[in-house]
């Protein structure tokens, strides 16, 4: 096996960092507390409210959030990063979303959603394989999308694997175009991908790179 | 909340079965060992080679599995019982896959395998929402299906809650109409389909649900 990679939710990705358990880490947005990473942003991970395709509010404009709070609410698992970025922006609006059933992977919350048990949030980059007119469509909502990043992390002053420094390495290259790709996917949403993209300027990027072992 | 579904791989949930943590379980194939439970089949659960659409051994016929061993190929990680089951047709063939990544769940792999980066064995509801003409292809590949089927499943003599108990009648009661429904999605497999539901009689299934409580 040339390399592994394990699914998990924040919670989880934060003890394994701690544990110094492996070289490298993609998480759906950056730490924001210990422990203390390096952590680089390479391509947008907006969260948008998806319904089932044959939703009436699908195709409305600027739907308000009390208006999805009407509707049975399905949420990822305690510890998931999804879950919290959702809470909050419904918490910051003092609204209450009605959760009807917590489900522990994406996947199965669209299938949930495709058979009319709810609406939910979740991660863009879980329509890419049905693409934007497949059974789950996304949600003009007010708030949304929250713009969040795939960021490649890994401990502080750790040194990585040549493997890992190869994989980091080829993620920032590959990394504008994967906001570009985004963009003309949903180019209703293009205009936060450029917006966060600034945010991550290559300099700051590249300074954040470590040095290859050896140079 | 009303109802809340955890996703695991296999010994994830025997575990919690051992432990008894949950009313109700649903697994990819009942579990042959301890513990000792009741595990009622409603649905075909078939494992398929899966490839990019554009892979030059998509629309052969009768692939023989020593040419699939010949790709780089993906796994599920260790504790997965589509692991478990895909390397155990290689064995019995004494042929061994070129395993290229591990990745933790089907998603991932789904990915994986539409990036160019191998085949893989997958159960064929992950193509659920994507349909027999997404991004990713089924090959005809000689011993598949490996036919397992979606079983319910909980400790031997547990009595359960109303909630478990009203899940497992409806379960049963659509089963028929899942068989046939899988059948109508992929015709070229659905003499599978029917040959395990004849081994999962509505006699023995009804004899094994238990009586609702107060009866």
């Amino acid at each position: 096996v040339e390399s592994a990679l394990k699914v998990s939710n924040r919670d989880r990705i934060l003890e394994r960092i701690s544990a110094s358990e492996d070289d490298l880490y993609i998480m759906g947005q950056a730490p924001d507390g210990p422990p203390d990473v390096e952590a680089l942003a390479f391509a947008p991970n907006p969260l948008v409210v998806m319904a089932p395709r044959d939703h009436p509010l699908v195709g409305e404009k600027s739907i308000p959030l009390a208006r999805i709070a009407a509707e049975p609410f399905i949420l990822r698992e305690p510890g998931s990063g999804i879950r919290d970025a959702t809470l909050r922006l419904f918490e910051q609006h003092r609204i209450r979303p009605r959760v009807s059933m917590e489900l522990g992977s994406n996947e199965a919350i669209k299938h949930a959603i495709v058979g009319d048990l709810g609406l939910s949030v979740l991660s863009l980059h879980t329509l890419t394989l049905e693409g934007p007119d497949g059974p789950v469509a996304i949600l003009d909502v007010e708030g949304f999308p929250i713009m969040r990043q795939w960021h490649l992390v890994y401990p502080k002053g750790k040194e990585l694997s040549p493997v890992a420094q190869a994989f980091l390495e080829f993620a920032l290259k590959v990394s504008p175009g994967m906001y570009e790709r985004m963009g003309r996917l949903w180019p209703d949403l293009a205009q936060h991908f450029a917006a966060t993209y600034e945010t991550a300027p290559a300099e700051r990027r590249k300074k954040a790179l470590p040095s290859s072992p050896g140079c």
